[in-house]
């Protein structure tokens, strides 16, 4: 085993870039990468850029303990890649800080970029550099990702209208069950698939693509839990919403595994990376058989209404008004 | 005083938003900004996309008895439009990610903010989104700048030439000085000019813009020391290099204030954000007379010659060869 502190930043950075696949390193449109004082990209003619980051700190979003390197490398460009499929783009290149306290295993971050480069393959994007900083108090990883798409086509969380329906893709909860399975190491034959979906989330590009086309009025990914972003399109958009909470999706795994419980891992828990959008009544039909057609299930599970004295979320479960909380993943919360 | 876990994730990103200047918030070319999953960029027409990031960790690149907030502000992105400035390019739209103990006064995030503000104003950059994050370990800030330049234009590292003159512009050592009379707590006439170039440094992004027309083979942004950056140049382009030591320029107040040590702040202080640049000599005497004209000195240090068995810099002195060790500033090594 050889540590970082033995290697130093600039061997690290070699050792890392090698484990990109070529088509990873450069692709058509980035021809240059790694390297220089920044990276190089020709946008497709006409289309726009759209741009975002996140950041993982250990600790706090994963645990070296619950994870392994490799999946690790695979969600801190999974849950970007899943931003810009949000907006209806394609994700291009990426760049990635890796906050390290030294004392890490090469062999491990080597790992780490042999996850990011499989995505990466996956997607089309580049790794086209970044930076490697000591940090003592912690390993942390922030990834920036670029995309682009037709000019007026990106889907913003701001066009949610009254009498639109709520849609999501996918089930709910699956990611927040994995992790309570990692948690209490707790053994079932589905715990491998609810797992995966925690550690290995698959961000949703060729739903994210048809969106536009399709009529989705807002859009944006579910990264907080359904109750917590939901209000994030209600803000935006200044509209009220209404659940109906036995339509909102949800594996049989998790209900079986979390039957008193996977409502609220449904609706609290978080870290999905499916797409949460709103749609016209009339356009649900069409947007429903198309999103088969990409490989993705949509739900309507309820409706966009006026918001009267401000944004309010109402659930309903078989009629009736249910209480919950605040319901976001606040960093600096309670969760 | 009001403590960012008492205001949560969304309360504090309102409150940073608020300080950025109308400019910065949004521009001709950045249409959405901070509040969606992703800003969108319209990149000029024909143009090509720079991508570049920096991470500042507490304790290893600033420390908070060293700095206030509001100067870190302007640094954080001021070392990444460096970056941009060294490719020729213009800086347009940035993201930031602060990883936060959560005790961190909001106050302080404020200052950091405005900070932030008047630099990206100054050079037309929109701050259009980010990340905040819980970082129990210590505070760290992640910068990402996307830039533009003319297809073609883009200035790297690997074009170096053997009879190409080394140029760096402005002087070095400032920051250096400046870090060192700060950790020393020593008083001088000429300090306030020092801890300045230490604490607020200027891109040279006028410099930048000039380079490639002016006929300059290979350029980078000095922020290693210029004995470790050379070499990245010279690896880059696969040549050697020989610099006059008595060429390099350094303010008088850095040679008054440290008679034995200035040639060492000069050559591995690091963090001057000067333009490192190399150039066919017949070029030199008209890009020094245009450099002048977007308010910047270009110096000669030295040449670049043909590398026979790999890279090797050769420092003189007074015509005599002089040794000095790896010279790289190594976040992981001694620096």
């Amino acid at each position: 085993m050889v540590r970082v502190r033995e290697l130093g930043e600039f061997g690290l950075i070699e050792r890392l870039r090698d484990q990109l696949a070529p088509e990873v390193r450069l692709t058509a449109s980035v021809p240059l990468g790694v390297g220089d004082d920044a990276a190089v990209w020709v946008p497709t003619p006409g289309y726009n850029a759209v741009v975002t980051t996140d950041a993982l700190v250990d600790g706090v979003h994963f645990r070296l303990d619950w994870t392994d390197w490799r999946s690790l490398g695979h969600k801190m460009l999974a849950v970007n890649v899943s931003d810009i499929a949000a907006m209806g783009a394609l994700p291009r290149l990426a760049t990635v800080v890796l906050g390290l306290t030294g004392e890490e295993d090469v062999g491990d971050l080597e790992s780490l970029y042999q996850g990011a480069s499989d995505l990466a393959s996956a997607y089309g994007v580049a790794v086209a550099g970044g930076d490697v900083v000591r940090s003592p108090g912690g390993c942390f990883l922030s990834v920036t990702l670029m995309g682009e798409v037709e000019p007026g086509q990106a889907v913003r969380r701001d066009g949610a209208r009254a009498g639109d329906l709520i849609v999501v893709s996918g089930t709910l909860g699956a990611s927040a069950a994995g992790m309570r399975l990692i948690a209490d190491g707790r053994e079932a034959a589905t715990a491998g698939l609810l797992i995966a979906a925690h550690l290995r989330p698959v961000p949703r590009v060729g739903l994210g693509r048809i969106m536009h086309d399709a009529g989705v009025t807002a859009g944006m990914d579910l990264s907080d839990g359904l109750a917590g972003d939901l209000r994030k399109i209600m803000a935006a958009s200044r509209v009220s919403a209404v659940v109906e909470l036995d339509q909102v999706p949800a594996l049989p795994a998790v209900r079986a595994l979390f039957p008193d419980d996977w409502r609220n891992l449904a609706i609290r828990g978080g870290e999905d990376y499916e797409l949460l959008m709103t749609i016209p009544e009339d356009r649900f039909a069409m947007f429903a058989q198309r999103a088969e057609q990409v490989g993705a299930t949509v739900t309507s599970i309820g409706r966009i209404v006026e918001a009267d004295d401000g944004p309010e979320l109402t659930l309903l479960e078989g009629g009736l008004v249910v209480e919950i909380g605040e319901g976001a993943w606040d960093h600096f919360g309670d969760g």
